[in-house]
């Protein structure tokens, strides 16, 4: 069960999220309107936001306000959006659903897609480093936060997660080990930037930071593993984009190499350890126990 | 003709560029190798340099020190490097040969390239912010410069220059206003980065920083203007990538619009309007007035 304390908190951080989205996007008539059409199309009015709450939450709990991590928990957002816009590409996933739309490629055209994800990224870095001018965050811990981002998003995180996933496909018999540091990066590196992030701007101590990193590197891999028992077990309005797609195209999934019931138990087990790090970190763990409940509970 | 001075500032600065890139791409044995070969291979041992250069020496010129801005160059070099690895993709420019090579999907597959692009991308925010732990930089300025950097790739910049190329191909009928936008965005504003860039590393004053601007936005122009004539009058091996592609495409150009002879006039008008800002800046102005002469005479 959800509580309504934390209802109210996932509202005004998404709203409060969304409002900073809508200021950071670019609005523009100029004769390349049509890719900043294709960014805002992407990257507003949906998505869970979980990377931003947490990025938000982390910042609260260092230091009782949330919002000069606002830019921050944006930059996120673009970031992640600019990744599954990627991710649809006909060179990549081919997916024509997203969040319940066209996915970009199929609403924009390819070119358009391809320079919109391009252009999110570009502009996650500017919505980071704008945070800097906050006086309580300042441009040393901007720095710092913008050069976690870029560490978790790039090549050695979330990047090669991407190219593992790829490799995936055509080597399905990837073994136990290998497969679960695709998952860290693919998807927990991006998480992990979240609760990092957060922690660096509300100006916590490096042991905060190690403990939020562990955190989300527990939920970001409880996260992934329902996504895989979702795209066998949900139906595509719920979820808002194809399932099955998975299996059809071949890739190893927990899902997949140890069934339903046993990955369900598996992400059982991450959120279990996200909890015992939980109890490390200072604070009123509270709405981040509640984001874990969700992560099981989740239905899309 | 070209000084010894010239071509010896030019090894020199091309040389520590090269050892920058080095030490700032990612080297890996991990599963997500064929990316970080990717990256290395479109960033690695070829290209003029023109924006390292031209960031280090507005750095030079700004403190008498060029080192402090390596990583910045570097990073330039890294944002060009993607820029190119996407423009030539299937749905892009579709091109098959860059720097002499195979392009970077023909190399590497589609995917692979878009990943290494996006990677490149996120690894130039990394070069150029760790560029702050040097002590005569520092957050601030670090900062200031990658703020720059995303500004004039992002959609705003490069970027929307990219899309206003990709639309022109259906409608070439582009007044003279517009098609002057277009180059200032898709190759002015990199070139108009490096210039800014180099003097925000070195502490030059807001008046320098536009001075370095303005240079930049007539010596890309008259860049993209010797572009589009080599893409009328080289040949394909001495140029390192295809010719005559702008008018298959059916792109305007200068070239195109005004014919080469007076596209040759209006570049070499452009570069007597960067001479005159030159004039403005202080310090001795040789190595940029040289790289005013090398971009109006350069055969690739």
């Amino acid at each position: 069960m959800v509580s309504k304390e934390y209802m109210l908190s996932c509202s005004e951080y998404r709203e409060a999220v969304e409002r900073q989205l809508e200021k950071s996007l670019p609005v523009c008539r100029q004769p390349y309107r049509i890719v900043v059409d294709a960014m805002r199309y992407c990257t507003l009015g949906a998505g869970k936001r979980m990377r931003a709450m947490l990025c938000l939450e982390f910042c609260r709990q260092s230091c009782g306000d949330y919002e000069r991590a606002l830019p921050f928990a944006a930059a996120l957002e673009m970031m992640h959006a600019y990744s599954l816009i990627h991710d649809d590409l006909p060179c990549m996933d081919d997916d024509a659903l997203r969040r319940g739309k066209p996915s970009c490629h199929i609403r924009f055209g390819e070119a358009n897609a391809l320079l919109a994800g391009d252009a999110l990224l570009t502009a996650s870095f500017t919505a980071a480093l704008s945070g800097g001018s906050h006086p309580q965050v300042g441009s040393e811990r901007a720095l710092q936060a913008a050069m976690t981002l870029a560490g978790r998003a790039g090549v050695d995180g979330m990047i090669g997660g991407q190219v593992m996933d790829l490799a995936a496909e055509k080597h399905p018999e990837l073994d136990d080990q290998t497969l679960h540091l695709l998952y860290s990066l693919k998807t927990g590196a991006l998480i992990r930037a979240a609760c990092e992030i957060g922690a660096i701007v509300g100006g916590a101590g490096q042991d905060v930071i190690r403990l939020g990193g562990e955190f989300a590197a527990h939920l970001g891999l409880a996260f992934q593993i329902v996504d895989d028992i979702l795209d066998v077990t949900a139906d595509e309005q719920t979820l808002g984009k194809p399932v099955g797609s998975d299996e059809a195209s071949g890739k190893t999934t927990y899902a997949i190499r140890f069934g339903i019931e046993r990955a369900r138990l598996m992400a059982q087990d991450s959120i279990r350890r996200a909890r015992a790090v939980l109890a490390q970190l200072p604070g009123d763990g509270r709405f981040l126990e509640e984001i874990c409940n969700m992560v099981l509970e989740r239905d899309h």
